[in-house]
């Protein structure tokens, strides 16, 4: 058997749904496959669903991260993925694996985390399944969101010519931020007052990895402009140029919002100073269905590196 | 610092939220505390979401579990959960950290397990995360489930008076039953279409542990009759009467239902063969709070013992 990844267990659960007689129910609009599950509900909105589990070892270390500040990503995680369906989050479902040896008061910190975020985005925590043992800490946040009168934005929506926008800035997460980062829940809200959004997921493995999910879904292809890319001022200034910029494409964690919108939009966004100061456009859509071009200064196009983390056996 | 449990930790949890200024919004009808939370809809029906985490070492090992075995178990303490508010399943949301040393074929009979009770209970597996790590198993699954023209049954609802009614027999799951138990998703449904359910929990730590939490919730106390107990056939034989009672009372991991209904609804149960021979009448609620008392045939009273499962630092 060959080595087989993440994607390919996920395949091996639905394989037993597809061969059963039910499939997925009419209920459901969207499942695995974008930032949230999308299930309708008697009213115009749609509950959103997603989970996520932190593992220590694998999302973390202790140190440098103290159980604060594990607590709050395990959160902040979920809130990113609802932000990126453009919904607001209601409900979460907190699962827990507290390790013994760690002791009582560790536990708690860890705890405190997950609530002060909980509260400052308005979510209650409705559920919870708590166990100490003696292995490394889990956390297993399912959380709820809602969407707000817009249907939600997937992945499959974007169209050739569109325009492709980022927050903020991308590339060294790892120096501490994406431990700290402040989901982009209310970014998302204030985008969709005032525009369209053809396409959007959050950024969390990284440009090079997570823009092909984009393609994929909507059936094109980008061309993204080299220079446009912002660089966080996390990437290590000693660096050359190109390792800069790699960086910000490929090192992932960086939970901004990727999206798409038409070209109008686009420009009308960026002359707006509610806007301007937090987004790039870094590229456009093509028709050329998965083909992903990075186009430097000196008018080369090249193929988007792609090395964003895997789980692998 | 005492020693804190995992019941501690759930409190602190919610302690944060107590204090900020939102509380559990008007959307929550039952937040932590019974088998599911209950979340009001716009419809008549109520959406019900439970989560529980199984680790590896505390729920279960390999050997003698299978790996199909726990992957089964995952969901079906779920499916219990929700079977003891009176719903039916609908949408699972699983989570999961496979060993890697496992390797691909372990993972996948695991991924089949769930897959396969899913099927059979007409579950859409909507949503997942999918980690592979160094450490050992961690399956944590949301499960949603709607109640069906009911309100969903709490165990705040007992009345004294009420019949204490249990189904099927208990103790000994250890030997294996802990693992291939079918919940009680219909044996509920049935139970619904004819009567009145006051108060329901599916029996996860022993009844000895389990019905507090009723008498808790519903502010009453109950008076067991020890003759009564059906004791299950997997209960070593060869152990006194004693014995083999106390373990029906505190093995736990029995996941059946355990709930009140007022007498005459009891005694109709019991005279209708669609119910009688998986049902047992065990006690009756009184109006003496929290005095829990196991009647012995020859007339003596004594305090239920308690000794369920805790998570302890």
């Amino acid at each position: 058997m060959p080595p087989l990844n993440e994607f390919a267990m996920i395949d091996r659960l639905l394989q037993q749904q597809r061969s059963g007689q039910g499939g997925t129910p009419a209920a459901t609009e969207v499942g695995i496959g974008d930032d949230a599950a999308v299930l309708s509900m008697e009213g115009p909105d749609y509950l959103l669903v997603t989970v996520d589990m932190l593992m220590e070892g694998v999302h973390f270390t202790d140190p440098p991260a103290t159980p604060g500040a594990i607590g709050r990503k395990s959160l902040a995680v979920n809130l990113s993925d609802i932000a990126a369906m453009g919904g607001v989050p209601t409900h979460a479902f907190v699962a827990i694996g507290l390790p013994r040896q760690r002791g009582a008061e560790w536990g708690m910190a860890c705890m405190d985390g997950i609530g002060t975020l909980a509260t400052e985005f308005g979510v209650a925590i409705t559920g919870g399944d708590t166990n100490i043992w003696d292995g490394p800490l889990v956390v297993s946040i399912t959380l709820h969101g809602r969407t707000t009168g817009h249907p939600p934005v997937l992945r499959s929506g974007a169209k050739p010519g569109d325009w492709l926008m980022v927050t903020g800035a991308l590339g060294g997460s790892l120096q501490g931020r994406h431990l700290n980062f402040l989901p982009r829940i209310r970014e998302a809200q204030s985008l969709l007052e005032r525009a369209d959004l053809h396409a959007m997921l959050d950024l969390s493995d990284g440009l090079a990895t997570d823009l092909p999910r984009i393609a994929h879904a909507s059936n094109v292809g980008f061309v993204i402009d080299a220079s446009a890319i912002p660089i966080h001022a996390d990437v290590d200034s000693q660096l050359l140029d190109d390792q800069r910029l790699h960086r910000a494409l490929t090192d992932g964690e960086d939970f901004e919002l990727l999206f798409c919108v038409d070209g109008e939009t686009g420009a009308a966004l960026l002359n707006d100073p509610e806007f301007a100061p937090w987004l790039t456009h870094i590229g456009v859509a093509t028709g050329e269905s998965g083909s992903i071009f990075l186009r430097t200064p000196d008018g080369h196009q090249t193929l988007l590196p792609h090395s964003g983390y895997e789980h692998r056996f």
